[in-house]
């Protein structure tokens, strides 16, 4: 089956627009961009729309490619502080010189909708942000949360199933391979410098994938039956691509998420809900 | 071969026993006991000890069992910020009615040698106490750095490797899990809920074990050659025990750590590394 990504989106947003349209002139969400990689500022523009399609504003702060660590620093620090703004999302890959992590704790925690300031990675590598729901911060990476949507959707239990994550970069396999785990799946994080990751992959219940390289998982890679989610994401000459063979490995897994429409809108849906909450919680 | 985690452990406190003879007036450690439970006595004893013999005094503060979380995180408070206290560590397991991730927190990061307070793990997940090795925060948490110092002392490089850790604890399985697969190997956490444990792990090259349960790891579970690092501790009958069958699996590893006298000692050095390069940063 061919997981619906839009569908499982589109009722996030739904429910996300009922909510914001109880919050009296409810404050923006801002939104960075540096230098000019196209496919950032597509990324940001879905953003934009899907935020402004519940009702909130959604503000674009544009910076040279060649801005200095120091400078946007200093200006992601003023831009963040507005009272009226209550989030602010960094769209990543940054150019190389500037220093990701020192960029990204510009964003405090309780305006971190991409969970991915250092403050806010540590609240939930500690296990805080799923263990108390109440928590103003109990807020999941939107990768996290995308995955247990699509969980929830069709009804999986990760609880003693096997997984193999491909990647351990900041935004997929780090968050989602932690996740995972703690929900009681045993994974296997597979990387470039593993030796034979069809060895490992074939024999595991769920694939998880985010690392930008299109086809990169191929049919023999994968056990019949198999739970297959793409968070791969490149453009390619024939358009925009996942990591997963789609057309060879959607003949034998059980469930799968296509790309374009499968990750991505859920992945800009959970950037709002997160958005959202620290709003509510604030 | 068996690793002798002593010799290990003894090199470096001999390095750090030179390094504080340099530092005029060294800052105390503060070591935190909640409850009467004899195994935590037994191991702050011995951080103590090793504490002192590199010229470091180390402050035993005790409280009661039934100490309420606010009592505790007030009390803590007020011991950690003392000018002439460089750290601050809380004995684990505390009792279950303590929050012990808000216990945890109390301790501000750069007074943090066992790398648990929320922040310092996020220092940590962000992979930033790996990358800048002159940042004052660039420290492992105490089985990482001991995993790390065997690997270096036997020439083993991860990279590339197959690695199965066993269980996903704040103290071992979590931080090394994160560790080893930043380092390049293909790494699959194995909780409580794997079904067969014993089909994932006798495929890997590296063993990692931090569960607490007396022979739980069996030979049939290893590869003939598997390095084996046993982090596991319980008291027994027969005295204290790791994780390891370690007369059968000894048979059959190519690297072996006993219990006692492979990681623990190690685990102690490496607290109190990270203790004295807190102070030499401070």
């Amino acid at each position: 089956m061919v997981i619906d990504g839009k569908k499982i989106a589109d009722k996030i947003l739904n429910e996300l627009k009922n909510e914001v349209a109880k919050i009296k002139n409810p404050p923006y969400l801002a939104a960075v961009l540096v230098g000019d990689n196209t496919g950032s500022r597509r990324f940001l523009e879905l953003k934009k729309r899907a935020a402004e399609s519940i009702g909130i504003e959604c503000r674009i702060y544009e910076f040279p490619e060649k801005v200095s660590n120091g400078e946007l620093r200093k200006k992601l620090n003023q831009i963040v502080k507005a009272t009226t703004c209550a989030g602010m999302i960094i769209e990543l890959p940054l150019p190389a010189h500037l220093n990701t992590q020192v960029i990204l704790n510009a964003v405090p925690e309780e305006k971190d909708p991409d969970v991915l300031s250092q403050k806010a990675q540590g609240t939930f590598f500690a296990g805080r942000s799923l263990r108390q729901a109440q928590d103003k911060l109990a807020i999941l990476p939107p990768s996290v949360e995308t995955a247990k949507q699509i969980f929830e959707e069709y009804e999986i239990e990760p609880k003693g199933k096997t997984a193999a994550v491909f990647g351990y970069g900041l935004l997929v396999g780090k968050p989602v391979s932690h996740w995972l785990t703690g929900q009681g799946a045993a994974v296997t994080v597979i990387n470039e410098f593993t030796e034979s990751p069809a060895e490992l992959s074939k024999k595991v219940d769920i694939i998880i994938s985010g690392v930008g390289k299109p086809d990169l998982i191929k049919p023999d890679m994968i056990k019949e039956g198999a739970i297959v989610i793409d968070f791969g994401f490149a453009g390619t000459e024939k358009g925009i691509a996942g990591d997963v063979d789609f057309e060879e490995v959607s003949k034998k897994a059980s469930l799968i998420t296509p790309v374009p429409g499968g990750t991505g809108p859920i992945v800009v849906a959970a950037v709002l809900k997160n958005f959202v909450k620290l709003i509510q919680n604030a």
